[in-house]
């Protein structure tokens, strides 16, 4: 597989569609539409066909941030409460959904930011609570590849404190719940209620085996 | 929060971007754009001012699939094979990502298809096993709910059967991994690999426990 071209098609702020022109395995030329959060993806640093179409994109490219590269665009948080020994997780409003969610404290990395200052950040931010320690930390993973090069570190962490929204920001609507072992269980019975895909994946482990 | 407008602002086949305007906890009139791969996401149906600007889409509802509303975009498999006792996992080009990327046979539901159905397509058509057994089928839950609305279903499956990519797609370039509890182990502790979010979780539970 080759890419050949790839064309910013939106001009917006926070989230962007992007044309690819590649070449699949017995050759022919195909096209293949992503979102992404970035303004210049890595896939345009896969172009092996320069034409004069692609060039002020190739511009673009040497003038981004080298440096964030590798950083995923998101961190989300595992949080699991030392002193209730619960895992912790949020009820919030998505817009794309228009609906209630369920799942992980998460943002985006602010520049500059380590995965582990944004991990803190956030969960501070959306639950009041603090992490005590790391236990685990993804590398940077996709969230749907087919469809975006959205990326994200998955931080699991002990954390302490008492919850609370009042760090919120105004269009976040939060509610932070603290789930037992048997607790999760029965909110994975509940049909009515949206999971977020890492939540249910760690919920159903945690209702399986109590660990996380 | 009150969802009071969505506005689809790109015309692609397979994937486009929508403009949401809400009002916030505290009355503050925000907008949110986010991605879908379908005409008419579901916020459209939390729309509560309808005005003029809108009607096209209210009219667009209408006329929607409404027997598709609760159906995932997408399933995802996690195949276990019976007689390797591996997992398995797929090394896929990704052309968002402009490489490869390890993760689970997954596609989009065909209209008319049941999870079941698409589940047992997708992993013929990807590896060229069958599926012996459904172990468990998550709800429809969701892939990353601050930019799309895409939706999965992950269904956990045994499987049986010779890898295979004679059924592959042209636009596919796929190789069959079956991985062990200790090949997991050592998959994860490479850093070069990309891992989609939902095979690193997994592939984590089946390396420390040796279960799925």
């Amino acid at each position: 597989m080759k890419i050949l071209e790839v064309n910013k098609l939106t001009d917006f702020k926070h989230l962007n569609l992007f044309s690819t022109k590649y070449k699949d395995k017995i050759g022919n030329i195909k096209s293949w539409i992503f979102a992404s959060r970035s303004d210049s993806p890595d896939v345009m640093r896969k172009i092996t066909n320069i034409s004069e179409k692609n060039v002020p994109i190739a511009d673009n490219l040497v003038s981004a941030d080298m440096s964030g590269i590798y950083k995923p665009n998101a961190v989300i948080i595992v949080p699991f409460h030392v002193y209730y020994q619960k895992l912790v997780i949020i009820k919030e409003f998505r817009v794309p959904l228009g609906n209630y969610q369920y799942g992980f404290p998460a943002g985006l990395m602010d520049r500059g930011e380590e995965v582990e200052e944004t991990a803190a950040r956030e969960l501070k931010e959306e639950t009041g609570l603090e992490i005590v320690s790391i236990i685990k930390k993804s590398p940077t993973i996709y969230s749907s590849s087919g469809m975006t090069d959205e990326s994200i570190s998955l931080v699991y962490a002990t954390c302490k404190g008492e919850p609370s929204i009042k760090w919120n920001e105004e269009s976040e609507d939060i509610t932070v719940l603290m789930v037992s072992h048997e607790e999760a269980q029965s909110l994975l019975q509940n049909r009515a209620i949206k999971f977020d895909v890492k939540s249910w994946i760690v919920l159903s482990i945690f209702a399986q085996t109590g660990k996380i």
